[in-house]
């Protein structure tokens, strides 16, 4: 049995047909709630965990609709459709009866084709070679992931002023290290900080709003991935009238593109 | 009463509490059922008719789960979570009572803010010095645009030859002109030929199994785009496996960026 405290967040009891009991975990707290990361894979596992599920995730997409209290919340996953290689979910979790999160999940069985990436890995030093943040991590999550930030870090001191653009670039993996599987990718899809705060190089008030990841690897390309580090890139798009939306991308460590994402984020002011 | 052939293809009729029945409209046919842009316009206009709806669509994703027949279909749009400023909403179409299409909606009432777009439209020859493909409609949708194409229109002759990249830009709008909204700055979102048509240099059977769209433009910034043209941009990311996935972006003639568009499409080799 694993003790990796990932595994422990994640982890959902069945309760009924479509229905698992699932808890927040303290070691992936944010500010207010759990990191958004952990609550996007905490979604997926409802579908993971599904006797039905037919195939792998290849699309996932979350909206964050209310902060999750600290404590127990209901996870409910229903196949919309079902096809012969393809799977449609919908899930929610619900903490006092009331929706907290929604999703979808679509799941497929996969076969060889053509294959051709476009979205090129950025030049980057290994990441041994690059240092961590040397200021004390402010909220329990960011202790579970080891960042380096190889470009676009946060702007400490702030200083204010707009930098132009918000692009990040990093290497990140689990802390302590973890195989790679579909909810821990999910989760570091999450991994970009506010853009907004790297733009302006100021804090604010944020809140991710809805995400979506498109899983280019399957399961043996995770497993390959295994526990390197892999590189994250983000950029936001649009940054107008209280929100703002990136793309981000996520390789391995080999240089495998394992996944595109998006999200579309709260900013106060 | 609009004769406007998007407004007959995109109404909805209440036919009890948060349902509707539409109808698939010939005026939008693709080779097999219906352009999934104008599924997800239908699947959008059921929550933008929906009385308990608050503030505007702000990000929206579709599920493409399986063909649309000709005919009519069912459309469920329910409020999952209702905040002070934001709704989230989940919305099924259904045909033999089974899902064909689900969809998430997020709804918000925006208000001013610190503005800042990164993503800056690309230069182009104004629309009307722009040539449309000479080569006829092979359907019905296709008629409904005005595309005229900038960059990366598709490759006749069908040479099989990788290019290396799939990069498209062109200027698209409704045909007849139409003044923009959201349902058809929704449709629009999906205005992109298949990517792995471009990259490859052939045609190849395809279908987009999910989209995503946020709306950087209120209400406000939509009506003054007005019947313009728009300029629609996108480029392949991975394609791997049996999918690829494409970025996009859609901006005002006179260069606001309106939305962010992201997909994930089936390709069959």
């Amino acid at each position: 049995m694993s003790t990796h405290p990932f595994d422990a967040a994640v982890a959902l009891n069945a309760t009924g047909e479509n229905c698992w009991q699932g808890r927040t975990s303290p070691d992936y707290a944010n500010f207010i709630g759990p990191y958004g990361g952990i609550i996007a894979a905490q979604a997926l596992n409802a579908v993971m965990l599904h006797p039905q599920r037919l195939g792998e995730p290849i699309a996932f997409t979350v909206n964050f609709a209310a902060a999750i209290a600290d404590g127990t919340f209901e996870a409910r996953a229903r196949p919309a459709r079902t096809n012969r290689s393809t799977q449609h979910w919908i899930v929610e979790l619900l903490q006092d009866g009331q929706a907290v999160t929604t999703a979808t999940v679509m799941t497929a069985i996969r076969r060889d084709t053509w294959n051709g990436d476009e979205a090129a890995m950025p030049a980057a030093p290994p990441a041994p070679e690059v240092t961590p943040p040397q200021h004390p991590a402010r909220v329990a999550w960011v202790k579970r992931y080891d960042m380096r930030f190889i470009d676009g870090g946060v702007p400490y001191p702030w200083d204010g002023q707009d930098q132009g653009h918000s692009r990040t670039a990093l290497w990140v993996r689990d802390n302590p290290p973890r195989a790679l599987d579909f909810p821990s990718l999910t989760a570091m899809a999450d991994i970009f900080f506010p853009r907004v705060w790297l733009r302006r190089g100021k804090p604010s008030v944020v809140g991710t709003v809805t995400m979506t990841v498109y899983f280019h690897a399957d399961g043996a390309q995770l497993q390959a991935a295994g526990t390197g580090y892999l590189l994250g890139q983000a950029q936001g798009q649009g940054f107008r009238n209280g929100y703002f939306d990136h793309a981000g991308h996520l390789w391995s460590e080999s240089g495998v593109l394992l996944a595109t994402t998006h999200q579309l984020v709260y900013f106060k002011e």
